[in-house]
């Protein structure tokens, strides 16, 4: 996608220096655009743990680059399979909601355990991040066209008048290396010259929404407007939204859907007033294995302080606010999980499919083993 | 209520000058205590129009309050009741959504018409906005003692373990002249020694919850836990809360509640999880006309720089900062309407009752020449 007008992906290898990985630090974005340089995979497991960039794709594909970055530092005399198992696990201990870590991690462990060769191994291991990336942006490009005919179909039975589209957190471009998931439609149909409004819930408390969603939306010209995360209910309630968008962290094989907290209150809204809403996600967003989604998956708990202070622009600088009273306990819970029966339907790579097993399962038949 | 210690109410009369009212300007909270002097009618509308007094009781009472100052400050040869007549309607422009605002103005409006004499009008309207605001605190309290009962039941059902309440925006007793609505059942409990533990929904875009609610419960020593207002639906889920309680601006005959934005999703959420919804009011909140909440309750649509921007502490001092790009629009509608169909009961001055006409009728039977 493009950043005043020139051409970005979220992560990439610096042209002069193929050790090195660059991503845009996105705790900067909506105020400042700031490309960082990786060094290291602590460097890479620090920038996913406090943020610099997120989103279910982007850190699956970070993850494969960590381990790259781990073994490309390696000396000769070192045990590398033992850097590289070290590394996979510290890599997966930074976030434990989303699956597509687990998933870049276990990748390259099973691309990597056969070889012995320092120098086979460092190129593997560049290949296997490099083809991950290419993988998720191919994904999040069908996933736009596999979604594209939801949009085309409201907007002709709204006689070209703009489709709203609600979509909560962050799951456009910048939470995965291009196009994004929710958002991919949103820009295939903007792209086709259909009349597309995006609502953008804020998405406290890291704002994601109104930092992440609203940025990349403006930059692409999407018309959009933010709005609290309290809204969306009256809005659904006044048939000011035609279809909701979410992407996911990890969706069970059964369908349900962990996403960022909040994501739960905009589906009981979208049942209640007969909105469709749709999830939209790679396949290496599915947990294969997991069956029970509000039971099984770990939900991330997070620094209290991310709601007790607030980031912004004052004075041209970005300054820190302290919002509540200092003595007042916080609890910050990253996510939350939206059970199947308020999923309308899943867009992904292979197309639509509803939030079931056997649906799930008649797109992804090699999975059957698994269920 | 008390701060640090000492008694107060969130209006009163200069103690040395009776033409001046008082109020804490809760603009400032939880950072300063600040309270500030209203002299005129057009003060009192400014500070009720950019809150710097807020909640459904205390601008009906403040409304009230502003009709005295506008005739007390009038001349011997003024017209007075235009006067009156003007300073009400200016009162009940400043906000929409709330019925205690327009039913305060008209209980004005009917007491002095029939006066003639400007010094008998100027006392007939402080007696009447005094007495507005002891029935309102009088009001609350016996909402307090109404509600403890659903609160001991639980805690017996829990064997004295926390019962953990969910409140959104701030129904406390800033919100009225004293003791709360929605936190006047808490107050009772906790000061009769029952362990009661209250989730704040931070409320965006302005924070009543996380700035208010979590000041003045700190205040009293309620334990109490700021949430961001997405994290509701996850503890819900969890077993994580017994009982939601909420205040209301304007709830109508058939039992439909206008309250702050966001209440219909934590509705929503508790019927999804068999959790207790409630709402407190004084019986000057209801709308005795009005038959469709969602249809018919004036939604008020306030500033979008309200969710664009955010005030709070750096260094000392109070900042505002941009939390979003400078050129997204925002939107910012400021209550939602939960149906009837949401609404396990109704907490009032006379008791609980079910949210149906029928119900509040056998409270209010005065009222059934109005259904």
């Amino acid at each position: 996608m493009k950043v005043n007008g020139q051409h970005y992906r979220t992560i990439w290898i610096n042209e002069n220096d193929p050790t090195r990985i660059m991503i845009i630090d996105q705790r900067q974005l909506p105020h400042r655009f700031v490309v960082e340089e990786i060094r290291t995979v602590t460097e890479m497991a620090t920038a996913i743990k406090d943020m610099h960039l997120r989103g279910a794709g982007l850190i699956g594909v970070a993850a494969g680059f960590g381990i790259y970055l781990a073994v490309v530092n390696t000396a000769p005399d070192d045990a590398i399979q033992e850097v590289i198992h070290a590394a996979g696990n510290q890599l997966m201990a930074t976030r434990p909601t989303a699956v597509n870590l687990a998933w870049a991690v276990h990748l390259q462990w099973e691309v990597l355990q056969s070889e012995n060769n320092r120098e086979a191994i460092i190129q593997k291991a560049l290949e296997t991040a490099l083809l991950t990336a290419e993988e998720d942006a191919a994904a999040c490009a069908a996933i736009g066209q596999a979604g594209l005919p939801l949009i085309e179909a409201l907007s002709s039975q709204k006689n070209g008048q703009p489709v709203n589209i609600l979509t909560h957190c962050n799951a456009g471009w910048l939470a995965f290396v291009d196009h994004g998931s929710a958002l991919a439609p949103v820009y295939a149909a903007h792209d086709k010259g259909i009349d597309v409004h995006v609502w953008v819930d804020e998405t406290r408390p890291r704002n994601q929404g109104a930092s992440l969603t609203a940025w990349e939306l403006g930059m692409h010209g999407v018309p959009h407007t933010i709005i609290a995360d309290n809204t969306g209910g009256h809005l659904m309630q006044h048939g000011m939204v035609d279809l909701v968008i979410v992407g996911t962290d990890r969706t069970t094989i059964t369908g349900d859907v962990a996403n960022k907290i909040g994501t739960y209150l905009k589906a009981l809204a979208a049942k209640d007033n007969g909105v469709p809403f749709y999830v939209a996600l790679p396949s290496s967003s599915f947990d294969w294995q997991m069956q029970d989604g509000i039971k099984d998956i770990e939900i991330e708990e997070r620094n209290p302080d991310e709601l007790k202070y607030m980031e912004g622009l004052c004075d041209g600088e970005i300054k820190k606010i302290l919002v509540t009273p200092l003595g007042s306990p916080a609890l910050n819970i990253g996510f939350d999980v939206t059970p199947a029966r308020l999923v309308t339907g899943l867009i992904t790579e292979r197309g639509i499919c509803r939030a079931d097993k056997e649906s799930i399962l008649q797109l992804f038949p090699e999975k059957q083993k698994h269920g």
